[in-house]
Protein backbone atom coordinates (compact mmCIF):
# COMPACT_ATOMS: atom_id res chain seq x y z
CA UNK A 1 0.00 0.00 0.00
CA UNK A 2 1.64 3.65 -1.05
CA UNK A 3 1.88 5.68 1.57
CA UNK A 4 0.54 9.35 1.27
CA UNK A 5 2.95 11.61 1.67
CA UNK A 6 1.88 15.01 3.21
CA UNK A 7 3.58 18.38 3.38
CA UNK A 8 3.09 20.42 6.38
CA UNK A 9 5.27 23.39 6.55
CA UNK A 10 5.89 26.73 8.70
CA UNK A 11 7.82 29.80 8.75
CA UNK A 12 10.14 31.36 11.79
CA UNK A 13 9.77 34.86 12.81
CA UNK A 14 12.85 36.24 15.18
CA UNK A 15 12.05 39.25 16.46
CA UNK A 16 14.53 41.30 17.93
CA UNK A 17 16.78 44.00 17.51
CA UNK A 18 19.46 42.48 19.40
CA UNK A 19 19.79 39.34 16.69
CA UNK A 20 19.95 41.73 13.90
CA UNK A 21 22.24 44.29 15.15
CA UNK A 22 24.57 41.04 15.02
CA UNK A 23 25.01 41.63 19.27
CA UNK A 24 23.60 38.02 19.45
CA UNK A 25 23.99 35.20 17.91
CA UNK A 26 20.81 33.14 16.85
CA UNK A 27 20.58 29.96 18.48
CA UNK A 28 16.71 29.35 18.19
CA UNK A 29 16.71 28.89 14.28
CA UNK A 30 18.25 25.96 13.96
CA UNK A 31 16.97 24.26 16.97
CA UNK A 32 13.19 24.93 15.91
CA UNK A 33 13.93 23.54 12.77
CA UNK A 34 15.76 20.68 13.71
CA UNK A 35 13.03 19.45 16.25
CA UNK A 36 10.31 20.09 13.77
CA UNK A 37 11.53 17.96 10.94
CA UNK A 38 12.90 15.46 13.43
CA UNK A 39 10.06 15.32 15.81
CA UNK A 40 7.22 16.69 13.88
CA UNK A 41 7.90 16.07 10.17
CA UNK A 42 7.24 19.29 8.79
CA UNK A 43 9.55 21.49 6.96
CA UNK A 44 10.54 25.18 8.00
CA UNK A 45 10.59 26.78 4.51
CA UNK A 46 11.52 30.57 5.42
CA UNK A 47 13.06 32.39 8.24
CA UNK A 48 12.74 36.31 8.50
CA UNK A 49 14.94 38.01 11.12
CA UNK A 50 12.77 41.22 11.67
CA UNK A 51 13.46 44.33 14.51
CA UNK A 52 11.33 45.42 17.09
CA UNK A 53 8.70 48.02 15.33
CA UNK A 54 5.29 47.03 15.55
CA UNK A 55 4.09 48.18 12.03
CA UNK A 56 7.31 45.62 10.36
CA UNK A 57 5.82 42.52 13.24
CA UNK A 58 2.41 43.29 11.97
CA UNK A 59 3.19 43.25 8.20
CA UNK A 60 5.19 40.01 8.66
CA UNK A 61 2.78 38.28 10.92
CA UNK A 62 0.04 38.57 8.38
CA UNK A 63 2.10 37.58 5.04
CA UNK A 64 3.56 34.57 6.78
CA UNK A 65 0.58 33.57 8.59
CA UNK A 66 -1.48 33.29 5.61
CA UNK A 67 1.17 31.27 3.23
CA UNK A 68 2.61 28.74 5.58
CA UNK A 69 1.05 26.44 7.74
CA UNK A 70 2.55 27.63 10.90
CA UNK A 71 4.68 30.40 12.23
CA UNK A 72 6.71 30.28 15.09
CA UNK A 73 7.93 33.73 16.74
CA UNK A 74 10.60 34.05 18.84
CA UNK A 75 11.50 36.90 21.66
CA UNK A 76 9.83 40.10 22.45
CA UNK A 77 7.17 38.76 25.13
CA UNK A 78 8.92 39.38 28.20
CA UNK A 79 8.07 42.31 30.81
CA UNK A 80 10.31 45.15 29.15
CA UNK A 81 9.36 48.01 26.59
CA UNK A 82 10.99 46.65 24.03
CA UNK A 83 8.93 43.49 24.18
CA UNK A 84 5.90 44.06 21.81
CA UNK A 85 5.38 40.74 19.92
CA UNK A 86 1.88 39.51 21.80
CA UNK A 87 0.65 43.26 21.14
CA UNK A 88 1.96 43.27 17.66
CA UNK A 89 0.33 39.89 17.16
CA UNK A 90 -3.26 41.19 18.33
CA UNK A 91 -2.66 43.70 16.12
CA UNK A 92 -1.84 41.41 13.24
CA UNK A 93 -5.11 39.61 13.86
CA UNK A 94 -7.35 42.35 14.89
CA UNK A 95 -8.15 40.63 18.24
CA UNK A 96 -7.94 42.48 21.57
CA UNK A 97 -4.52 42.43 23.38
CA UNK A 98 -6.18 41.40 26.81
CA UNK A 99 -5.14 39.72 30.04
CA UNK A 100 -5.00 35.87 29.69
CA UNK A 101 -6.88 34.62 33.08
CA UNK A 102 -4.76 31.24 32.94
CA UNK A 103 -1.42 32.88 32.22
CA UNK A 104 -2.15 35.55 35.46
CA UNK A 105 -2.98 33.29 37.80
CA UNK A 106 -0.11 30.82 37.01
CA UNK A 107 1.99 34.41 37.20
CA UNK A 108 0.65 35.51 40.16
CA UNK A 109 0.98 31.93 41.67
CA UNK A 110 4.79 32.04 40.60
CA UNK A 111 6.14 35.43 41.54
CA UNK A 112 3.57 35.79 44.81
CA UNK A 113 1.05 38.50 45.30
CA UNK A 114 3.60 41.09 46.91
CA UNK A 115 6.05 40.73 43.85
CA UNK A 116 3.89 40.66 40.95
CA UNK A 117 4.34 43.97 39.68
CA UNK A 118 3.16 45.69 36.11
CA UNK A 119 6.27 44.46 34.50
CA UNK A 120 5.10 40.74 35.42
CA UNK A 121 1.64 41.13 34.98
CA UNK A 122 2.11 42.21 31.21
CA UNK A 123 3.54 38.42 30.52
CA UNK A 124 -0.23 37.56 31.25
CA UNK A 125 -0.85 39.88 28.65
CA UNK A 126 -1.76 38.38 24.67
CA UNK A 127 -4.59 37.73 22.03
CA UNK A 128 -7.47 37.31 22.83
CA UNK A 129 -8.47 33.97 22.60
CA UNK A 130 -5.09 32.50 22.43
CA UNK A 131 -4.37 29.12 24.29
CA UNK A 132 -1.12 28.77 26.32
CA UNK A 133 2.12 27.36 25.57
CA UNK A 134 3.29 25.99 28.87
CA UNK A 135 7.13 27.17 30.44
CA UNK A 136 8.65 24.79 32.85
CA UNK A 137 11.84 27.20 33.68
CA UNK A 138 10.50 30.47 34.19
CA UNK A 139 6.56 30.31 34.46
CA UNK A 140 5.89 32.84 31.98
CA UNK A 141 3.76 30.91 28.68
CA UNK A 142 3.81 31.20 25.38
CA UNK A 143 0.94 31.36 23.19
CA UNK A 144 -1.11 30.33 20.33
CA UNK A 145 -3.19 31.94 18.10
CA UNK A 146 -4.50 31.25 15.01
CA UNK A 147 -1.64 29.52 13.65
CA UNK A 148 1.50 31.84 15.18
CA UNK A 149 3.21 29.79 18.15
CA UNK A 150 4.59 32.47 20.11
CA UNK A 151 7.93 31.50 22.13
CA UNK A 152 10.78 33.45 23.98
CA UNK A 153 13.47 34.32 22.31
CA UNK A 154 16.15 32.81 25.28
CA UNK A 155 17.34 29.82 23.82
CA UNK A 156 17.42 27.55 27.50
CA UNK A 157 13.49 28.71 27.81
CA UNK A 158 12.65 28.28 24.62
CA UNK A 159 14.30 24.80 24.25
CA UNK A 160 12.22 23.42 27.33
CA UNK A 161 8.81 24.71 25.94
CA UNK A 162 9.14 22.95 22.48
CA UNK A 163 7.71 19.78 23.33
CA UNK A 164 4.42 21.89 24.92
CA UNK A 165 4.26 22.79 21.18
CA UNK A 166 3.17 19.48 19.98
CA UNK A 167 -0.50 19.61 21.08
CA UNK A 168 -1.21 22.30 18.66
CA UNK A 169 0.47 20.61 15.51
CA UNK A 170 -0.17 18.64 12.42
CA UNK A 171 2.73 16.12 11.96
CA UNK A 172 4.02 15.55 8.22
CA UNK A 173 5.63 13.02 6.56
CA UNK A 174 8.92 12.49 8.00
CA UNK A 175 12.31 14.02 6.06
CA UNK A 176 14.49 11.20 5.66
CA UNK A 177 17.85 12.48 5.29
CA UNK A 178 21.36 10.60 4.81
CA UNK A 179 24.61 12.77 4.55
CA UNK A 180 28.09 11.26 2.89
CA UNK A 181 31.10 13.02 4.12
CA UNK A 182 34.22 12.65 1.35
CA UNK A 183 37.80 14.55 0.60
CA UNK A 184 37.23 15.83 -2.59
CA UNK A 185 36.48 19.07 -3.99
CA UNK A 186 32.70 20.02 -5.07
CA UNK A 187 33.61 20.74 -8.61
CA UNK A 188 35.10 17.50 -9.05
CA UNK A 189 31.80 15.78 -8.63
CA UNK A 190 29.72 18.72 -9.26
CA UNK A 191 28.52 17.92 -12.89
CA UNK A 192 27.83 14.10 -12.04
CA UNK A 193 25.93 14.87 -9.47
CA UNK A 194 23.91 17.51 -11.56
CA UNK A 195 22.55 14.56 -13.35
CA UNK A 196 22.11 12.37 -10.34
CA UNK A 197 20.08 15.16 -9.02
CA UNK A 198 18.04 15.63 -12.32
CA UNK A 199 17.42 11.93 -12.74
CA UNK A 200 15.48 11.76 -9.12
CA UNK A 201 14.04 15.26 -8.98
CA UNK A 202 10.40 13.95 -8.43
CA UNK A 203 11.52 11.80 -5.13
CA UNK A 204 15.10 13.51 -3.45
CA UNK A 205 16.49 16.67 -2.87
CA UNK A 206 20.43 16.79 -3.04
CA UNK A 207 22.32 19.13 -1.13
CA UNK A 208 26.04 19.75 -1.66
CA UNK A 209 28.04 21.41 1.19
CA UNK A 210 31.72 21.57 1.71
CA UNK A 211 33.64 21.49 4.91
CA UNK A 212 37.29 22.02 6.21
CA UNK A 213 38.46 18.92 8.54
CA UNK A 214 41.70 17.49 9.57
CA UNK A 215 43.25 20.35 7.60
CA UNK A 216 41.43 18.71 4.11
CA UNK A 217 38.72 20.47 1.76
CA UNK A 218 35.84 18.23 1.65
CA UNK A 219 32.03 18.02 0.86
CA UNK A 220 28.69 16.79 2.67
CA UNK A 221 26.26 15.00 0.27
CA UNK A 222 23.03 15.50 2.17
CA UNK A 223 20.05 13.50 -0.09
CA UNK A 224 16.83 14.23 1.93
CA UNK A 225 13.68 12.69 1.06
CA UNK A 226 9.94 11.10 2.80
CA UNK A 227 10.60 7.77 1.22
CA UNK A 228 13.75 5.90 3.07
CA UNK A 229 13.41 3.26 -0.11
CA UNK A 230 14.22 5.95 -3.01
CA UNK A 231 17.03 7.43 -0.81
CA UNK A 232 18.47 4.02 -0.98
CA UNK A 233 18.77 4.10 -4.65
CA UNK A 234 19.85 7.59 -4.57
CA UNK A 235 22.96 6.40 -2.15
CA UNK A 236 23.46 3.22 -4.51
CA UNK A 237 23.87 6.19 -7.41
CA UNK A 238 26.03 8.25 -5.25
CA UNK A 239 28.43 5.17 -4.13
CA UNK A 240 29.62 4.50 -8.04
CA UNK A 241 30.20 8.37 -8.72
CA UNK A 242 32.72 8.24 -5.37
CA UNK A 243 34.09 5.09 -6.58
CA UNK A 244 34.68 5.67 -9.98
CA UNK A 245 36.60 9.09 -9.01
CA UNK A 246 38.40 7.07 -6.53
CA UNK A 247 37.10 9.60 -3.88
CA UNK A 248 38.18 8.92 -0.25
CA UNK A 249 35.24 8.24 2.17
CA UNK A 250 35.64 10.34 5.37
CA UNK A 251 35.35 8.23 8.46
CA UNK A 252 33.65 9.52 10.83
CA UNK B 1 29.08 72.41 14.47
CA UNK B 2 26.16 70.08 14.24
CA UNK B 3 26.76 66.40 12.42
CA UNK B 4 24.36 65.24 10.16
CA UNK B 5 23.52 61.39 10.60
CA UNK B 6 23.09 59.27 7.89
CA UNK B 7 20.75 56.61 7.77
CA UNK B 8 22.09 53.32 5.42
CA UNK B 9 20.37 50.08 5.65
CA UNK B 10 21.06 46.74 4.50
CA UNK B 11 19.73 43.06 4.08
CA UNK B 12 20.86 40.25 4.34
CA UNK B 13 19.55 37.09 2.26
CA UNK B 14 20.48 33.59 3.16
CA UNK B 15 20.22 31.02 0.95
CA UNK B 16 19.99 27.58 1.19
CA UNK B 17 18.54 24.36 2.37
CA UNK B 18 21.02 23.25 4.90
CA UNK B 19 19.77 26.32 7.05
CA UNK B 20 16.53 25.89 6.83
CA UNK B 21 16.75 22.39 7.95
CA UNK B 22 18.59 23.12 10.74
CA UNK B 23 21.44 21.05 9.56
CA UNK B 24 24.17 24.19 9.55
CA UNK B 25 23.85 26.64 12.31
CA UNK B 26 24.07 30.18 10.49
CA UNK B 27 27.29 31.90 11.45
CA UNK B 28 27.25 34.80 8.95
CA UNK B 29 24.33 36.87 9.72
CA UNK B 30 25.77 38.10 12.98
CA UNK B 31 29.00 38.45 11.42
CA UNK B 32 27.72 40.71 8.37
CA UNK B 33 26.19 42.60 10.73
CA UNK B 34 28.64 43.15 12.82
CA UNK B 35 31.16 44.23 10.03
CA UNK B 36 28.48 46.47 8.72
CA UNK B 37 27.48 48.37 11.85
CA UNK B 38 31.50 48.74 12.71
CA UNK B 39 33.25 48.98 9.81
CA UNK B 40 30.59 51.09 7.96
CA UNK B 41 27.81 52.90 10.19
CA UNK B 42 25.22 50.60 7.93
CA UNK B 43 22.70 48.91 9.74
CA UNK B 44 20.82 45.73 9.16
CA UNK B 45 17.27 45.93 8.83
CA UNK B 46 16.12 42.46 7.72
CA UNK B 47 17.00 39.28 7.32
CA UNK B 48 15.74 36.58 5.35
CA UNK B 49 16.64 32.78 5.12
CA UNK B 50 15.16 30.75 1.62
CA UNK B 51 15.86 27.96 0.33
CA UNK B 52 17.77 27.15 -2.71
CA UNK B 53 14.54 27.66 -5.15
CA UNK B 54 14.61 29.92 -8.28
CA UNK B 55 11.12 31.65 -8.21
CA UNK B 56 11.59 32.42 -4.49
CA UNK B 57 15.22 34.09 -4.87
CA UNK B 58 14.11 35.80 -7.93
CA UNK B 59 11.13 37.51 -5.42
CA UNK B 60 12.93 38.01 -2.65
CA UNK B 61 15.73 39.74 -4.74
CA UNK B 62 13.44 42.05 -6.07
CA UNK B 63 11.44 43.06 -2.95
CA UNK B 64 14.43 43.27 -0.77
CA UNK B 65 16.49 45.56 -3.60
CA UNK B 66 13.93 47.84 -3.94
CA UNK B 67 13.30 48.58 0.24
CA UNK B 68 16.90 48.75 1.31
CA UNK B 69 20.71 50.48 -0.02
CA UNK B 70 21.98 47.41 0.24
CA UNK B 71 21.22 43.78 -0.09
CA UNK B 72 24.00 41.02 0.86
CA UNK B 73 23.60 37.43 -0.08
CA UNK B 74 25.30 34.28 1.33
CA UNK B 75 25.66 31.22 0.02
CA UNK B 76 24.23 29.28 -3.50
CA UNK B 77 27.80 30.34 -5.79
CA UNK B 78 29.22 27.43 -6.10
CA UNK B 79 29.83 24.97 -8.40
CA UNK B 80 27.04 22.35 -8.13
CA UNK B 81 23.51 21.82 -9.71
CA UNK B 82 21.61 23.45 -6.41
CA UNK B 83 23.95 26.75 -6.90
CA UNK B 84 21.72 28.78 -8.12
CA UNK B 85 22.02 32.64 -6.53
CA UNK B 86 23.72 34.27 -9.37
CA UNK B 87 21.17 32.58 -12.31
CA UNK B 88 18.27 33.55 -10.20
CA UNK B 89 19.97 37.57 -9.76
CA UNK B 90 20.59 37.75 -13.20
CA UNK B 91 16.71 36.89 -13.98
CA UNK B 92 15.37 39.42 -10.78
CA UNK B 93 16.84 42.03 -12.56
CA UNK B 94 16.13 41.01 -16.41
CA UNK B 95 20.24 40.82 -17.03
CA UNK B 96 21.44 37.68 -18.97
CA UNK B 97 23.50 35.30 -17.03
CA UNK B 98 26.95 35.39 -18.66
CA UNK B 99 30.65 34.32 -18.20
CA UNK B 100 32.51 37.55 -16.40
CA UNK B 101 35.42 37.59 -18.17
CA UNK B 102 38.03 38.54 -15.37
CA UNK B 103 36.65 35.66 -12.96
CA UNK B 104 36.88 33.98 -15.93
CA UNK B 105 40.59 34.43 -16.23
CA UNK B 106 41.15 34.34 -11.94
CA UNK B 107 39.53 30.79 -11.74
CA UNK B 108 41.42 29.51 -15.03
CA UNK B 109 44.71 30.67 -13.72
CA UNK B 110 44.16 29.47 -10.17
CA UNK B 111 43.26 25.94 -11.72
CA UNK B 112 45.00 25.48 -14.76
CA UNK B 113 44.11 25.32 -18.00
CA UNK B 114 43.30 21.52 -17.61
CA UNK B 115 41.36 21.09 -13.94
CA UNK B 116 39.62 24.14 -15.43
CA UNK B 117 36.06 22.22 -16.15
CA UNK B 118 32.47 22.58 -16.26
CA UNK B 119 31.74 23.02 -12.27
CA UNK B 120 34.45 25.84 -11.80
CA UNK B 121 33.85 27.59 -14.73
CA UNK B 122 30.28 27.89 -13.74
CA UNK B 123 31.70 29.86 -11.03
CA UNK B 124 32.47 32.58 -13.23
CA UNK B 125 29.41 33.05 -14.80
CA UNK B 126 27.51 36.00 -12.96
CA UNK B 127 24.94 38.44 -13.87
CA UNK B 128 26.06 41.05 -16.91
CA UNK B 129 27.57 44.00 -15.61
CA UNK B 130 28.77 42.79 -12.66
CA UNK B 131 31.50 43.83 -10.53
CA UNK B 132 33.95 41.32 -9.16
CA UNK B 133 34.73 40.62 -4.90
CA UNK B 134 37.49 39.26 -4.70
CA UNK B 135 38.08 36.00 -2.88
CA UNK B 136 41.73 35.71 -1.36
CA UNK B 137 40.76 32.03 -0.12
CA UNK B 138 39.57 30.15 -3.03
CA UNK B 139 39.70 32.38 -5.52
CA UNK B 140 35.81 32.05 -6.94
CA UNK B 141 34.87 35.92 -6.85
CA UNK B 142 32.33 37.05 -5.61
CA UNK B 143 29.57 40.12 -7.11
CA UNK B 144 27.78 43.09 -7.14
CA UNK B 145 24.82 43.88 -9.54
CA UNK B 146 23.03 46.74 -8.64
CA UNK B 147 22.79 47.21 -4.80
CA UNK B 148 22.78 43.09 -4.62
CA UNK B 149 26.15 41.78 -3.12
CA UNK B 150 26.80 38.25 -3.42
CA UNK B 151 28.82 35.83 -1.23
CA UNK B 152 29.97 32.74 -0.36
CA UNK B 153 28.22 30.36 1.98
CA UNK B 154 31.07 29.29 3.51
CA UNK B 155 31.50 31.23 6.78
CA UNK B 156 35.43 31.24 6.51
CA UNK B 157 35.64 32.34 2.87
CA UNK B 158 33.19 34.71 3.12
CA UNK B 159 35.58 36.72 6.13
CA UNK B 160 38.37 36.62 3.74
CA UNK B 161 36.31 38.45 1.35
CA UNK B 162 34.55 40.93 3.46
CA UNK B 163 36.66 44.11 3.46
CA UNK B 164 36.38 43.45 0.02
CA UNK B 165 33.20 44.92 -0.16
CA UNK B 166 33.82 48.24 0.97
CA UNK B 167 34.48 49.93 -2.03
CA UNK B 168 31.30 49.28 -3.01
CA UNK B 169 29.78 51.02 -0.31
CA UNK B 170 28.43 53.86 1.17
CA UNK B 171 29.45 54.61 4.81
CA UNK B 172 26.51 55.37 7.32
CA UNK B 173 27.23 57.04 10.80
CA UNK B 174 28.40 55.23 12.93
CA UNK B 175 26.12 53.57 15.72
CA UNK B 176 27.66 53.51 19.30
CA UNK B 177 26.60 51.25 21.81
CA UNK B 178 26.90 50.97 25.41
CA UNK B 179 25.63 47.87 27.36
CA UNK B 180 25.55 47.30 31.39
CA UNK B 181 25.19 43.91 32.62
CA UNK B 182 23.32 44.12 35.93
CA UNK B 183 22.60 41.06 38.42
CA UNK B 184 18.60 41.06 38.52
CA UNK B 185 15.84 40.44 36.30
CA UNK B 186 14.07 42.39 33.88
CA UNK B 187 10.49 42.78 35.81
CA UNK B 188 12.22 44.54 38.22
CA UNK B 189 13.42 47.52 36.22
CA UNK B 190 10.99 47.01 33.23
CA UNK B 191 8.82 50.10 34.26
CA UNK B 192 11.90 52.83 34.52
CA UNK B 193 13.41 51.21 31.95
CA UNK B 194 10.29 52.02 29.72
CA UNK B 195 10.17 55.95 30.97
CA UNK B 196 13.65 56.08 30.36
CA UNK B 197 13.46 54.93 26.78
CA UNK B 198 10.51 57.07 26.51
CA UNK B 199 12.03 60.23 27.08
CA UNK B 200 15.41 59.47 24.97
CA UNK B 201 13.23 57.73 22.65
CA UNK B 202 14.37 60.31 19.68
CA UNK B 203 18.18 59.74 20.16
CA UNK B 204 18.54 56.17 21.24
CA UNK B 205 17.51 52.61 21.41
CA UNK B 206 17.77 50.94 24.80
CA UNK B 207 17.13 46.95 24.33
CA UNK B 208 17.12 44.89 27.52
CA UNK B 209 18.45 40.95 27.24
CA UNK B 210 18.05 38.75 30.14
CA UNK B 211 21.52 36.15 30.79
CA UNK B 212 22.68 33.14 32.95
CA UNK B 213 25.81 33.67 34.19
CA UNK B 214 27.79 32.55 36.96
CA UNK B 215 24.91 30.80 38.04
CA UNK B 216 23.19 33.66 38.57
CA UNK B 217 20.09 35.88 35.99
CA UNK B 218 21.54 38.80 35.24
CA UNK B 219 20.11 41.66 32.45
CA UNK B 220 22.00 43.74 29.62
CA UNK B 221 20.95 46.97 29.51
CA UNK B 222 22.08 48.16 25.50
CA UNK B 223 21.81 51.42 24.22
CA UNK B 224 22.41 52.46 20.95
CA UNK B 225 22.94 56.03 19.25
CA UNK B 226 24.81 57.66 16.66
CA UNK B 227 25.20 60.37 19.47
CA UNK B 228 27.94 59.43 21.68
CA UNK B 229 26.67 62.97 24.58
CA UNK B 230 23.32 61.22 23.83
CA UNK B 231 24.14 58.42 24.86
CA UNK B 232 25.92 59.36 28.01
CA UNK B 233 23.46 61.51 29.37
CA UNK B 234 20.93 57.76 29.13
CA UNK B 235 23.94 56.17 31.06
CA UNK B 236 23.35 58.25 33.42
CA UNK B 237 19.82 58.05 34.16
CA UNK B 238 20.36 54.11 34.02
CA UNK B 239 22.65 54.22 36.62
CA UNK B 240 20.89 56.39 38.55
CA UNK B 241 17.85 53.72 37.83
CA UNK B 242 20.30 50.77 39.14
CA UNK B 243 21.75 52.69 41.98
CA UNK B 244 17.97 53.28 43.37
CA UNK B 245 17.08 49.40 42.64
CA UNK B 246 20.46 48.83 44.98
CA UNK B 247 20.76 46.29 42.13
CA UNK B 248 24.66 45.14 41.43
CA UNK B 249 26.26 45.54 38.59
CA UNK B 250 28.74 42.78 37.08
CA UNK B 251 32.35 43.04 36.89
CA UNK B 252 33.03 41.47 33.87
Amino acid sequence: MKKKTKNVNAAILIIGNEILSGRTQDKNIAFISNWLNSKCGISVNEVRIVPDIEKTIVKNIRSLSKNHNYVFTTGGIGPTHDDITAKSISKAFNVKYVYNDEAFKILKKYYGAKKFNDGRKKMAKMPKGSKLIYNPSSAAPGFIIKNVLSLPGVPSILNSMIENCKRYLIKGSKIHSVTINVFTVESNIAKQLGSIQKKYKKYVDIGSYPFFRLGKIGVSIVSRSSSKLKLKIVQKDLFNLINSKKIKILKV
